[in-house]
This record gives C-alpha cells, structure tokens and sequence, in this order.
C-alpha cells in the first residue's frame, strides 16, 4: 500500500456524558466484543496500510493497553506496524496536543521518516468498513490534492452536528461547512482523508508558525478554494461514536443483518485484542430474542432487543430490553433494564429497576460491591 | 518453575471412530472454544513451565496449525517456549515413531539441552486442571524416581480401558495394571508422569539400545519394582478423550457449574488461540436452555442440553438436544438432532433427522454442498 | 499479493558431507548471522506474499525450532503467515515424502484452502534477492502456464549438476535438461516457479494418480511441450547451496561489495531469528583483513578473508585464512586454520593445524570438550 | 515472582547535555547494541516478573518505539506484560507528571489491578545486573517497610550527586542524605526499592493529598525514622547514566572483561529490541585494537579503545581513539576523534578533527548531508 495511516483519537466529546469518564471515545466497548477503535484498525489492516500511528491524549490508558500488542491487527512488524504516540515533553515544547491538527505537528517525525507518498488520516470513532485504496485510486484519478470521505448519516443522527458538504457534479468540493445551523443534505464530512504526505509535512509546518490547531478549521475550510478538495462517497453503513445517543443507537443497529453483513462475511470479520471466556452459558428458564450475546456470560432471565457484552451475568426473572450492557456487569435477580446502556464491571442489586426513554438513553453506573459469585 | 514439559500427542485412537479421520485427538475441538491440548497446554502456562515439547504424527496437520504461534498460550519466548516436533529422517534413522517412548527417544536432544532438573510428561488428550508444582513438590518430598498422577474416573467411564494402580499408605506404587479384565478401582493412571531429567535421558538410552517404544509398559510398569514410583491423586474434573462417547460425555459435562467452576475462575480461563468472531446472535423465535453457545453463531431455533460450537447456523424451527454441533456447521429449517455429534463444516439440509441413543453417540458426517449464505 | 509460497526443504544433498548430519540444508548457517532459508523468506517477505508454507522432511529439527516463530520475517499474522508442514500419518497415507512433488501432494489441502490466484515455489537453499511480483507479472504478460526463473552460475560452480534451459527469443521455453553431460550454457533453473494455483492442483491430482514424485523430472520437463512454460531471467547474484564446495564458495562472495550490495541497502536486510549477542570484542595484538565478524565473538589473533561466525573465540597468535568459522567455535592460542569450514560447536586445541585447499574445502568437526572459558 | 514492577524513566537530566536532546535518557544507546532500559527490562525479565510498567514523560518517543513490542524482553503476555503508561489527561488531572512520586500516583491503578503482594521501583538508567528476588528475600527476611539498594560508585564516578545511606550493622538506615557537600562514603542508593504493593497504595495516597511530588524526598527520607527502611548491597558492577561523563565511561567500561562478564555469560545476555544487521566488515588496511564494533558496520581505518555502534562507516585512514561512535555515523576518510561521542545518524567529513578531554567528553553532533553511499 503506498499509503501511511494517522489515526486521530486524542479527543473527547462532553456529549459521550458519564461514558467516556474511564476511557477515551477510541476505546469505548462495541457490539459485544470490540473497542471503537478496532473498526478503523481493521479498515487500516484489510486496506493492507503498512504502518499506522495512533495520536491519543485524553483519558489515554485503557485505549493504550488495549494497543499495546500490535499483533491482534495484523501490524507486528519488526520494524514499524503499530504506534501509539501520546504528548511528550521536549526540549521545544510542553504543551499537551491543542488541537487535531496540533497533535500531527507534534509527531511531525512520523510522517518525515516515512517513506509512502500518501497518507490516509481517520479518525478513532468512526464505525464503517472501508477499503482505502478504493480513496487512494479516486483521489490520484481526480488529481485531488486532499480528498475526504462523505457518507449518509444513519436516518437517527442529528446531521447539523457533522460538517456538510457541497460538491460539483465532479466531485470536487465547493463549499464545506461545519455544524450547520441547518440540515442542507444528510451527507456529511467522515472525518477520513486522503493526501500527499509531502503536502500535508508543508501545510502542518505552515501551520504551527501561525498557531494553528484544527483540521477541519484550520486546513479543509480555509484551503477548500486553494486546493483540490474532492469528496468520495461511502455508500454502506457509516456511524460516528460522538454522543451516548449515537454511541447507544450504533450498538442496537448492529441488531440488523444488513448491518452486520458490512462487517463480517466468511472469515472477514473485525480484528481485535482477543481474550479466552468460555462461551456463553444459558441456563433454564432463560429466554433470548434478537440480541447479540458474547462469551463468558451466563444468563438466566429474558434479553430481548438488546446487547450483553463479556462476562456478564443476568439473573433470574430479569428482564433486560432495548439496553447495552457492557463487560463483566453483575445484574441480580427479578431486575428490569430498559433503555439502557449499564456501564462495565457494575453490580446491579436484585429487584433494580432502570428505565431510560428511546431518544434518551440513560447510562446506569453504580458503585455497588460486587457479590461474591 | 524446575521442570521442562512434554505433551505426548502422536497417537490414535480407533474409538473415536470417524472424529479422528481429518485432525488428532488432541486437535478435537473441545468446549465451544477450544481444542483439546488447550487444557494441558494452559496447565503448563499456568505452572510456569518454560519450555515444553508437543511431540506429534498421526494426522498433525490441524494441530500443527493450531499450535504455529506460542503467543496465545504464553509460550512466547525469544528462545523456547513452545517446541512442535514431528518424526523426521536423520542419517541415524527414518523411522516413525514406534510408540510413546520412541516419540521421546527420538527428541531426546530436547531433554538433552536443556537446564531443568525435571520434566512433566503429559498426554494431549487430557481434560483437567492442575498446577504441576503441587506434583513437583509431592515427588521432592517424597523422593520419588517416578511419580504420576491418578484421578478418579467419570461415573460414565469404563476404568477396563485405563491402567489401575495400587498403593500402599504412603502412596508408593505397589503394583499396576495396564486395561485390566475387572474393575478393581476407579481411580486410574492419568498419563501424567513426573521424573527427574537425567533419570529420564538414562531410561530412554537404555531402551533404545532394547528397542522398547512403549512408556507404560516398558517403563512405568518393568520399573515398577525397581524404581520409587509414586502417585499423585488429582481430586478434581479429570477425563481423558479416548473414544467418540467420551469426548461427547465430557462436552456436555461442561454444562454443569461446577465441572465449569473448575476451569473458570475470574480472569483465569483456558488459555487457546482465538478469533475474532462477534458475539452470538439470537433472532425471533429462538429457544435455548441449559446450553453453550459460541461466538459467530446465529440461532433461530430451539437448543437443549446441547454446546453449539463457533460460527454455526441453527435455523427455523430446528431442534437440537443432547448433541454437540462443532464449528461452522450449518442445520437448515426443521431439522431435529439428537444424541450426536455433528462434525464441523457440514451442511445439513432443511427436515434433517438425525437421532443417536444416549449410550451410542451418532457421529454426523455429511457432505453435503453448503448454500450461499 | 496474488500468489501463495512453497519453500521446498525436505530434500538432502550427500555432497554436503558432514554439513548436514546435524541439520538440513535450509538450515545451513550463512554469511555470519543468518541461515540458509532466510534469503528465500526475505523475498517473500519484501514481496509481500502473505502465506507461505515451508515443507520439511530430512534432517527437520534445527529448521523447525529456527521457523517457530513466524514474526521473525514479518509473517506474524492472526489467521495464516508461516506454516512449517511435515510429513504425518493419516488415514489415507503413511508415506514419507517420495519426492518434490509428492511433499506438495502431500499438502494439497494448503493449495485447497488458500484464495490466491497464483503460486510461487521456491527451494530452501538458494541464495539471491527477487522480487516475485516481477515474475508474476512477466508470467501474466506472457499467458505463460508455468514460468521458471533461470540464472547464471557463480563462476566457480558446475553448471553440469544443474539443469539448463533452451528458449526462444521470447522467453519460452524449447528444451529442458536436467543434469546435462556437458555444459551448454551458464544459464540454469534455479528452482523458482510460478504457476496459477488451479493449474498446480490439477497437475498433482493427475501426479498422486500415476504415482509421479519429482517436480522437474515429472512436471517441467514432462509437459515442457504441452504447457506454456517460460522463463525469467533473474540478472543478479544468485547461488544455491548444493555441495559443501557452493557453500563454502557462497560464503566467501560475501566478502566482495558488489555481492553484499545485492542483499543489504539503507534498512533493507535479510530478516532472520535475531539474538542479543553484544557486540564483537577486539583485544590488542588482534588483525583482521577482509573479513566479517558476527556479534558475540571475541578476537585475539588474526583473520584474513573470512568469515566469523557469532559467539565465536580465536585465540592469541591463530590465524585463520579463506576460512568460515561456525558458530559458537572456540579455537585456542597459536592454531592455523586455512581454506576449512569448522562445524558450530567445535572446540579447537591450542596449537591445531587444519589446512584444506582451495577447491577441495576441509570441514573440521571435533568433538573436544570445551575449555572452560 | 511476587512482585510487580515499575521503572521510573520521566525525567531529564541537564548534565546529559546535547545527549538528550532528541531521546530520553533511558533510550540511550547503550555498549553498541542496546539501550540504556534495556538493563533494567533484562533485570526484570531474568527476575521472573510478570508485569513491569514504565513510566515515561520527557522525549518518550524513541522510547516508546523502542518498547513497542514487549516480546523482545519475554514480557509478550495474553494480559499484561508490559505496560508504557504516559501523562494523559482524565477528568480529575491534566497535569504533567510533576515528579517521579507523582508519576506513580497518576498510574496508581496499575498498583491498585495488581495481585501480586510487592513492588520493585527501578530508575530506567542504572547499568547493572541483579536478581530482585535476591532483594525481595532480603526485604522479606528483614520484615523491611522498605528495601533501598546501595552500591559503590565507579571510581570515576562523583558521589555528592548521589544518594548516601548510613545504616547499623543490621542493614537497616539510620540516615540518608541526598546529594550531600562532602563525600561520606562511596556506597550510594541506587534507586532501586522493594516495598509492599499495599503499603505503597497508601504513601500514594497520603502523598496525593498533600501534594507531594518526590519519591526520594517525600517518601525515603521523610519516612527514614517512621519506617523500617533497610539497604541492601549490590556488590557487582553498577553504573547510572546521568551526565554526559558517566554515560562516556560507562560504555568504556565495557572495554573490561570484568565488567562484561558481569552481564553475559553463555547464553544470558543483555535482552533487547533485535536488528537484522550483517556482520561487519573489516577491509583491507583496518585495525582494531580493544574495541567493541557491532553489526552492520564497515570499517576501513583505525579503532582504538572505543565502541563503534550499529551500521556505522569508518573511512580510510581515519583514526578513532577513546572514543563512543553511536549508530548510523559516516566517518570519511583521514579524521581524527579522540575523546568523543558522535552523536547517531551524523556525517562527518573527510579531514575532521574532533578531540575532547578525558574529563571532558566532546559531544559531536553534526548536520552534515551524508554522501550518497
């Protein structure tokens, strides 16, 4: 692949609310099994990217150990694959990152020793499944000096907190703008982009001699009538994890087999650090209707519509609906959870009753002492 | 940890009828997860054994791709770790292996380099928990030439088919019976040997230079009287997978707590290499009780006293009981299942009926053309 | 990249002599640091092949515990990257490997399960650097069925033990020879092949039937006028190890910087099994002429035109010339060592002599106990 | 092992002058193939513990590439392993790391994850070999609070910028002056603390508190008479890279057989990230006298008394003395350097001259365009 992978994932949305409080958006638990951030790795790997770097800053630790073998996605290499650049101090600088764009200037090196004439810059939180050289090839075709990635927001998405995009019947983007105060188009701005890396070494060195720390700001906006911008669009599933809401709404979608079938066909499936839980264990009594259940977790009572991640367990004449549950949750008898999303390693007491609304997910995070099981 | 180990896994054996015909015995996916060697090979890991030999033949193709990284049982190790060894034509030789003791003869260069004053011998077929220290010490302190581990049989397990030991108080070897003509005992020779390196090295060159390949027979049982030879009695889970009913009794063993308690506990499970799979899905309809149930499955229909292996299909209206139904199998509608095994990657038609007896598993063996999914 | 490797390794050379009765000739010590499969392993590393399947039989072991662990050269891969095959009883077959192309029969199931439209097949012992996609293409452009790399003999090599190759002016192949009476040409197979991977699992389907073992006595030269086989020139150094003689010769043409330059620029090696050997230590009164020294080695006396292999010891006053020193040899004071190959291992007294001649290379192997160092 | 580990690598030293302006001190090149953690890794690694943790703030990044797979120092573990854990920000801190006490409360979870019932505390820059349960026994035999290990300072070594420890003649301290006037005594505090994982989660915590900062000054000398504080004598060679000077004579220390011997003998050595360097290569006109030289350079001029690292170049006619040339330098034809350290990837000249003083070490660092090779 003659392209180099940045993936940016230093930040953090207040919208994510009590969620993101242990973790960073990139290393939220997805659909049973996976973190965010595996879903743009896997995009990285299946695109054969040779080396990638992941710029992490906030809340950085569970979204660092979770990365820190970069076999699990296919990147061990003896030299290069994998890395994790966090702030550091040097004898030029002590900021943390202040910004997207601050935080490819601080680990400017990466690009500089690399070798590959283009660089493919995504975001961690991005859930979709991409083959980049399909960009690539359209960016060298349209002779693009950067070219972005616009998809459909899912039809729960609020459109006016994306960047929307206005291209000619060529492709190439006219007008760019970011949160719009109202819905021109459902198409928006993926945050995946394709350029030089000779280009983007100058306009990063530009940039931090003017102060410069945004991205989307500070490169695609003001450059959008200097440059080539050109937009390709993905046409499958495409989902942002930037609020509990969208973070909850993207769990459920993966309910559907269209959904699904983007993600896993044959032995393609999404690439993450594994572990070793037995199956999951269904007791009598227990009662599963169109959910998804991972390994490790015994249940006794009804799930219906809903997602049990690891190691969980569910009680006896509990009932769950509509909810995520996250990893290694404890929930008791006789409970009932709906519109939920149950934080990990929570113990639920017998007879707890959690109600959230449809538009309003409620995030459940108690710090009750676990029984001993 | 003092000791080296070797995992002997080269044999056959007929009573496992057609399983045996594309992998070894210990290649036998076990558990929904996991193959059968997982179990001792998690026992080394978890005694810190170091190094271990896995000495194969018969059919290695399958365990050979199993076992070709030593990362996932945390064997990995600049040098050592996990050794794969297969019979191969020297100048001194191009024989196979003629038995369990010629498998070692012929590796002896594995005993001979290296440092540790003792070695573990175990079979691959064995399914049970152990930490080797306890036996380590137990020979120490009771100054044993040789000492090896019995276990009590499953209450379904004919001991005719094991090697009986008797004791006197102290746990010395009295005598020992290989297939005895009577049940004198349910406890039995578990296959697991503890021994000193040097002592081991001495043994085999004398029987090289006697052409004896047997362990049990030319060692265990000619030594008995001349060498300290004592037992280790494990109290815990044991089952060993000699024949089609035994590995589908100890499959469905593991759908009682508390031979899962056994394996389980908290972060510490059985270590295998894994996949990627998402979490299983259940659809509209489905029915599961008292079963397992692994990742990448999706179930339509009702499931009963049964383990449902990685990335199977069960569809509309299917009933499975008391079965085991391996990986990546797919049972169309109206199916009924009962009392088998059914091995992996088959394709059963919609209104299959395949009903065994609980004594006399029926193994499934179709090969049928899988319909595009 | 479309194509899958087989690295063919099972084979013994009597004209190794002593070389290989302690490993293959794949395994062969090479050029100070690696071994002989590494340079096969490295093309198909940096051609970005991503499955390979190593086939061993003779003399396996010290290749197997070199190739158990396939990050090495950059093949570490969740699902596939190296595979070492070797020969197994199954219910179908209890046979060694008869031939080259009975080992590839053997392992049909690697050709079956694989999706790659295209196989490379590569021995284990041959010494260049090639980019396979060249050759690839080429076989694409000429809709050749078979493509097979030729090359010039080194100089010093018999080109009447290898087999030469008629073409006409468009590469396509008019008369093959195997082991030629006299020498018609400088121009040789070198044992590389591309072939479509349907293509090649018929022509062994037809073999198994016939029982056809050896792929250039079986497959090129018997189809030569009925398939399209073309050849590729490769127009870079490239040597196999065949005999001791090539071997030794092989070693030394590392000594000259046009022979190096092939192999080594910028951070482009030869991947191989590394260790952590400090760096070579050089007391006073040591002298050391057109030589490599490998890591790990300590030097007292003088080397000219030679190669030190690691871990090695040369004493105050010994000389060694137009040698190649084994790893782990320790040769004591005031010894003269001239146009020999000592084995690894070997301990040298103080005062040996041991001279070879320019073509007739001694190899010195002694089985003196160490001094303790 | 009992024990969990941290290494404390945050800091910067100003004495390191231009050394560390583009790495951490704990990533210096070290002894011509490794780094300087990589001492202090191996201590761990060869100690049997499980779980080490590094903690890093300044110039991290060549660090943390160099730590990027644990696999190189056997830590590659399923969970755990090796940990690199940076200044983040969380929603509680987004300080940097405001001394090595603080580092660790910032990580305190790593602590609190924890099973096992001690801690070694090791500075990332000591050179030296040791077995901590050796400590860990000691600690444990002597019911310590706390163990500090002490050493004597290498003879050219300054103790008023160390630690002192007076203690009884049981080993246990009575005083501990950091950095004092006037020489007490040679024997210094290493920076190296064995201590109860506990008891240390509760110094954290009281230190959170009241916001202190260091762990020499707010832990072992304010708790000198609370505590049982005891020291334990490491009598082999010790060294720490804290100025420009100890890190020159450090590595000629290397030049001693006696100091080597303390780090390899047979196959132990020091555990690093491993390269695929050929040998190197001695022309014609070379002379080498008492040095170390590693892999991948080529040398055509003079080398006295220093350490060539990795893939460097020294031309015809030029003369190295006493001098430490780190990796990837050109050194052209007819130069002189005595008394040096050139810095890594530099290019000097044809005719340079560099000479230090043997008190005085010359940093060379050089922004020359290297020749095309």
């Amino acid at each position: 692949m003659k392209a180099i992978g940045i993936i940016l994932a230093a930040g953090n949305s207040k919208r994510m609310r009590e969620l993101t409080a242990k973790r960073a958006t990139a290393a939220m638990p997805m659909c049973g099994t996976y973190r965010a951030i595996d879903y743009v790795l896997t995009n990285m790997a299946y695109s054969h990217v040779q080396s990638v770097a992941v710029l992490t800053q906030y809340n950085s630790r569970t979204l660092s150990e979770h990365l820190n073998s970069s076999r699990w996605w296919d990147f061990g290499r003896k030299q290069g694959g994998l890395f994790v650049y966090h702030p550091t101090i040097t004898p030029d600088n002590s900021s943390w990152y202040r910004g997207t764009l601050d935080s490819m200037c601080q680990n400017i090196h990466f690009l500089k020793n690399s070798h590959e004439p283009y660089v493919i810059i995504a975001s961690g939180d991005g859930i979709y499944r991409l083959d980049y050289n399909k960009v690539l090839d359209y960016h060298i075709e349209k002779r693009a000096d950067i070219t972005l990635v616009t998809a459909d927001m899912q039809p729960w998405e609020d459109s006016t907190r994306f960047g929307q995009v206005k291209t000619d019947e060529n492709g190439r983007v006219l007008d760019f703008e970011e949160k719009p105060m109202r819905e021109e188009s459902r198409e928006v701005n993926t945050g995946v982009y394709v350029i030089r890396r000779r280009l983007l070494i100058e306009i990063l060195e530009n940039c931090m001699e003017e102060d410069r720390y945004d991205l989307v700001r500070d490169v695609i906006i003001r450059y959008r009538h200097v440059k080539r911008i050109f937009a390709y669009h993905l046409d499958t599933y495409w989902s942002s994890i930037s609020s509990a809401e969208s973070y909850y709404r993207t769990n459920l979608d993966f309910l559907r087999k269209e959904v699904r079938d983007v993600f896993y066909h044959g032995d393609e499936t999404v690439l993450t650090k594994p572990n070793d839980f037995p199956p999951a264990k269904y007791n009598y009594g227990c009662s599963v209707k169109n959910s998804l259940v991972a390994s490790g977790t015994i249940i006794n009572g009804t799930v219906e519509n809903s997602l049990i991640f690891k190691k969980s367990y569910i009680g006896n004449g509990t009932v769950i609906k509509n909810s995520v549950i996250l990893n290694d949750v404890y929930i008791a008898d006789h409970s009932y959870i709906e519109n939920c999303i149950v934080e990990s390693h929570n113990t639920l007491y017998a007879n707890s009753n959690y109600v959230g609304e449809p538009d309003k997910v409620r995030i459940v995070v108690e710090n009750n002492d676990r029984y001993i099981l």
